[in-house]
């Protein structure tokens, strides 16, 4: 007896087999939504070098990178001033962005000009594992590079929106901002930019705290009651969303949002304006007239000023989506036109949009919107004796090449206990082999559900249960 | 300009389009195989504990795990005598099979009585980066647990060549042998235990340095006359291989080398024999029988006394398959029926074989073996100006609706830049959008390999594009 514990290793999991085909499916959809945009598949290596992953997610992503430990040989002596960043020099893919633009730096000339690919990968960070997040998880990115048109954040927003809503979902929100805008509000309000970090993150949380909350943090942060009313169109009573029940009702909260910004951009004799806040407005407003004169599959999409968004590299739209009646996001991205210039001399604009594969599992399975998806063999060969043996094998490779699923029961039970086997497995079919089967080259092919056999030939057994089979007998992905 | 690095850690490969297509292509003609022989998918962490990991594939394993620093607030302090283990408690999966140990040990009640179960995934070692050998790099494989019949080793085997067959090969051997063969060899010649490995490894490596070079390294290593000529059931000729053309041919080779192997373990004046030896000649007669009598798919059988395998945890059979004119394996497995003990009270039979993905893919490319892959949208939507921009993504979505592939062109360029566009991507169609195509809801589809161009509706130009796709529309994967 061992004392090695058999649980995965704290902040992952193991798929058994309902789960992997539950996830391939899922994936299945988005593949085929993300395809179907024109996107191309990429995939990276699961490490980077540390100088590739560090200073792209802000303080918080470098320390909660996974670090790999050099080759025994290649480590330093250890003594107390030995630096840690000397024990490591790759670290485990954070997320799916920074390995797309290092991609996109290093294989400039194989790729189209405008590459757009999606990428489905696990990523993993060294966070505090808590109910529903995960230190390995997976994220389905679609990203569009090479140009600044508004047109790319329309195709990376309607290929999202079009992989969930071929996942059943039609109930969700698009919240969207740009970085510019937030830039705009630090500076009217003229928040020291130590500050920045501190007052976007209260700002962020007013869905959660709701306007009173955040002041009063604002103020306890010390801004003065003139840099908070600076700050009031970012400062909206997020129950307002409740009057927004349609793609119209979000264009005009949206339209009334972006006149409010504007104002407060504009070189007053009591502000001096931000010519950011106003390019970022600009941005937006040309965004929100591509999605209402082009709408996206399902849902609405909504000017949200207080949406900050975590990652340090994004430049101009951000967005994040949200479905009714579900806390926290589905998923996120935005423009992030310095990001490829890091790894290379000339920048290459860029804008990506990110789904949480198990935020969306998690919903799926909570509101059973899989489908029936095949979870057994069609079929188990179960056996009398030693000398079907050879029978059995033919037969079941006779079922197999008609494109059946069929397992072999490899120990000579009694017929019984092979039955009750097959249907706890849910395997709708045991076709059996005795000594007068192998003799007459026929199966006893019993239907468990019915509890009906005969007597057939394996071509025949196979013919009967295609024509029973009303699930698609197609792998599960 | 930055001084990053901006190529793919060493070992490692980033996993343009066309290859992510090929590789998943491949992967799902495995997957069906597998599927047909029911095998269910399971998916483990890419990252193990330590405890797991180390002491399951012998010594050179454990000194390729790549290990994960533990958090910064987890580390002890430095100091020359830290022991580097105490830097680290968790690694990246090194195969699927330690893994899937652990799994059948913890999830025993909610898995049937026969886990069969494939898994496809990568898995990393810090090897040397050569030629063909990567850090990263992906297994297939298919495990049977809880029973000792032979009937397992056929059903991984057969899975395994119906994989193989499915891709197109047809010209493989698959090397069989038995660990306790091993082990009696061992016996019979009086090979001390200290000297046992090094013993097999020179016999293993037969086929590259000869009968000749085996007899010499092994008087090297101190071998008596008698011990050499005790072990000579597996100094076999490996120019022999060049008579077995066929099934029947490698039945009878292995008859004759079980033959030789059977009176090298029975007791003689001359030698007390080994028990455990003739139990792996029995359990190799059967399988061969069995396969004699059932057929893999395609390719042969072949006993091989010399095959050892190097990791540590095989008890039984052992098997490797190679394809006619490629050097080193494609892939192997074996019995491991000690392994699930280790993580729980009472052992688990199993048996599994492994295929690796990239060692397919080289030979695969070098015999172009692939067929035509999708590589390219069906379709580009190119536009001639800024008030055809709500048009052109409006017909972009009733193409996608038909189920196209559909990628909008970002930019307002010049006509024929778009068109070169769409060219070199290998795209072959181009809608053009313009005031008059917005004014009368119609598009210019042009084909461009005929240069063919007709104004049609968007639903028509779906019907048009489909009629004309012969390839397979579906996403590469």
């Amino acid at each position: 007896m061992s004392s090695i514990s058999t649980k995965p290793p704290s902040g992952t999991r193991d798929f058994l087999p309902a789960d992997v085909r539950r996830r391939a499916w899922v994936v299945s959809r988005i593949r085929t939504a993300y395809e179907q945009h024109g996107f191309d598949p990429l995939e990276t290596p699961t490490f980077e070098r540390l100088d590739v992953l560090t200073g792209k997610y802000g303080e918080e992503g470098d320390q909660l990178l996974f670090r790999i430990l050099k080759r025994r040989d290649a480590l330093p002596a250890l003594t107390p001033e030995t630096p840690v960043d000397d024990l490591t020099d790759l670290g485990l893919r954070y997320d799916l962005t920074v390995p797309l633009a290092r991609v996109v730096a290093n294989y400039q000339a194989q790729l189209p000009r405008y590459f757009r690919r999606y990428q489905i990968q696990p990523v993993w960070r060294a966070d505090r594992p808590q109910k529903g997040r995960f230190r390995e998880f997976f994220q389905c990115d679609v990203d569009f590079t090479g140009t600044t048109s508004e047109v790319a954040e329309h195709s990376v927003i309607s290929a999202v929106t079009d992989a969930l809503a071929g996942l059943g979902f039609h109930d969700f929100t698009i919240r969207l901002n740009d970085r510019r805008v937030l830039a705009g509000l630090m500076e009217v309000a003229a928040v020291p930019s130590h500050q920045q970090v501190a007052v976007l993150t209260v700002i962020d949380k007013i869905d959660k705290i709701g306007v009173e909350g955040v002041t009063g943090e604002l103020e306890a942060l010390g801004l003065s009651a003139d840099a908070i009313s600076a700050l009031h169109p970012a400062l909206l009573d997020p129950a307002a969303l409740a009057e927004v029940t349609d793609a119209d009702g979000a264009q005009a909260v949206s339209q009334r949002r972006l006149d409010a910004l504007a104002a407060a951009f504009t070189a007053s004799p009591s502000s001096k304006g931000s010519e950011t806040g106003a390019d970022g407005v600009a941005t937006l407003r040309a965004l929100l007239s591509l999605v209402q004169s082009a709408p996206i599959a399902a849902g609405r999409v909504l000017l949200d000023p207080s949406l900050a968004r975590g990652l340090s590299y994004y430049t101009g739209p951000i967005f994040e989506i949200a479905v009714a009646g579900l806390g926290g996001s589905m998923g996120g991205g935005g423009r992030y036109d310095g990001l490829v210039g890091m790894f290379r001399g000339q920048p290459v604009p860029a804008v990506g949009f990110s789904l949480g594969l198990e935020r969306l599992l998690v919903v799926m399975e909570e509101r059973q919107m899989f489908p029936p998806l095949p979870h057994a063999p069609d079929v188990l060969i179960a056996r009398f004796d030693e000398a079907s043996t050879t029978f059995a094998l033919g037969a079941a490779r006779v079922l197999r090449q008609a494109g059946l699923r069929v397992e072999v029961y490899p120990d000579l039970h009694k017929v019984g206990r092979q039955l009750q086997f097959a249907d706890e497995r849910g395997t709708p079919w045991v076709a059996l082999c005795g000594e007068r089967e192998s003799r007459d080259g026929k199966l006893s092919l019993k239907h468990l559900a019915s509890g009906n056999q005969e007597v057939v030939t394996p071509e025949e057994a196979a013919q009967r249960i295609q024509a029973a089979t009303s699930i698609d007998s197609e792998p599960g992905r």
